[in-house]
């Protein structure tokens, strides 16, 4: 791999060997391209405590991986799942695929459950795609790539779709501080795809709202409460509050795994605040990892069993049913 | 000068010597703190357009100064009037400066000028507190600080006055990317100041309003037009819009020397594009420096004539003529 030749095979972003969960380390793409082997669910949890691995769906598949790696290790299947379970609080995936794993904690399951989230991403996509007319300038937040879902990509995939259809023609790129996921991950896999676009700070996505140059706001998300309130990473509530005085349509993206129906709304939902070094290791800082967006926000949540629309609980528990 | 030992004196600031306008370079600060020596208007217009200094009022200040050099040299005023005049297109305190030292191009005029931002700093803070109730956890955007006015500063002199009152709690400080004027430089002024304050990313804002943290937004300005629509750094668009949105009011703290009557609105005001590599290196990516908020998303314009609210028009010009 290296730039131009990404290709974001699934098996590139997260795979099981015989020894190890292999990651590719998204913290220092694109400039260095290097893998990460994880050989017990505690190193796993540390990669993805420290975001070796980022990305709702990628994380789950991650630790899927790891109880199977566990399991051919004979590690206590239980530490196992309590290490990968307090890795991160506020993706939901996470819980989801221990959940999943206990029942089958074997290397066919785990893969079962990656490529099923391959498979989702495909169909999200196309249903996204239905929303948009010819010409549409999206914009978005950090990465709901193929790197953040273990292929193909949530958001993002969503955008592949659509420009294949001829119905896209420029995305902005939110830098997306302080990770810089947008800049880095996102804008890499968009050079790849060829798709036009181009990186903003993260501030000045107001101001090309007002200037008419932005139709729609797609994102992916990190857990997705009952009521349809969404998390995702800082900054999407911004955009969605932004989005809703300027009229533009805010579309999240993301599988029936990211939706959990235990969590009746928003408040619910934990948030992590992560070091502040990672905004300014010289003064006082805050860095809370994500935040929330009220469902009323929401133009339309999109499935791999559709589009959701408001009022989302009737709805949503149908698509995690299904 | 060292970190905890910032003064902000305004000739450390910028100053006249014999043969040199001297500039503390606010690029690297406060990691390097060095100066630069302009000894020729062109130099000096290179020092602003590459942002050795910035912030409208201490732009106003240094090309005050620079004439008075050029006098002293006996180069061409009209040739060093217009080359500083085109070294940043946004903020109209350059313009005014240049006017001003048109009529007396001496080196004690400009040091009245420098002396004059000054003293309207602290006017504008006490007419800022005065509007402030105790307890106020204020949030602010760029460096409109000591360090942007030559001395005091416009909103982060508001802040220091009214810290002195006892009104101010907290200061959330933007980051400000690309150039992170808030976490390098607001955040420097606030520490040495001893006044709380946390660095947040720019995308956090929005969440610390929604969890009733914030209790006004307080930011400079580049331009105020005749109707009161104000161009600032880009993201105060995006803060007032937000602020607006949570019923919170936002103050524009600026001399009357920012105010542009022969600018008729926001939308005749020059936006600068820069460099796209102050952004991203990599990838595409757009770069505006500025943007433009309406005046009905104002809740109170603060000169140094006193605090002036919405119709801005009249009162705005009663400001520039007193």
């Amino acid at each position: 791999m290296g730039r131009g030749h990404l290709s974001l095979e699934p098996e590139q972003i997260v795979r099981l060997e015989d020894d190890a969960v292999v990651l590719l380390d998204q913290r220092r793409l694109p400039d260095v391209v290097e893998e990460v082997r994880c050989r017990t669910a505690g190193e796993l949890a540390d990669a993805i405590t420290t975001m070796v691995v980022r990305g709702a769906p990628a994380i789950g598949v991650a630790a899927a991986y790891g109880i199977a790696l566990a399991a051919a290790n004979r590690e206590d299947l239980d530490a196992a799942d309590r290490v990968l379970r307090a890795s991160r609080p506020t993706a939901v995936n996470l819980a989801w695929a221990l959940d999943a794993m206990r029942e089958d904690p074997s290397a066919e399951h785990a893969r079962r459950i990656h490529a099923d989230e391959v498979e989702r991403c495909r169909r999200m996509a196309a249903h996204t795609a239905d929303l948009l007319a010819p010409g549409t300038r999206a914009l978005t937040h950090c990465n709901a790539g193929g790197l953040a879902t273990g292929g193909y990509g949530s958001a993002v995939g969503a955008l592949l779709t659509s420009f294949e259809r001829g119905l896209l023609a420029h995305v902005w790129v939110d830098e997306t501080r302080p990770l810089l996921q947008g800049a880095r991950l996102t804008a890499w896999e968009l050079e790849t795809a060829s798709i036009p676009h181009a990186v903003i700070a993260d501030s000045a996505a107001a101001s090309l709202m007002a200037a008419g140059e932005v139709d729609c706001v797609i994102t992916g998300a990190d857990r997705i409460a009952a009521n349809g309130d969404t998390a995702n990473k800082i900054g999407t509530y911004s955009l969605a509050v932004l989005a809703h005085h300027h009229a533009i349509p805010l579309y999240i993206v993301a599988p029936s795994t990211t939706v959990d129906l235990a969590t009746p709304d928003g408040a619910s939902i934990p948030i992590e605040e992560r070091d502040p070094a990672e905004v300014t290791s010289r003064f006082a800082a805050r860095n809370p990892a994500f935040d929330v967006t009220p469902a009323g926000l929401i133009a339309a949540i999109v499935t791999e069993h559709g589009v959701h629309r408001a009022p989302y609980a009737g709805s949503l528990a149908g698509a995690v049913a299904a």
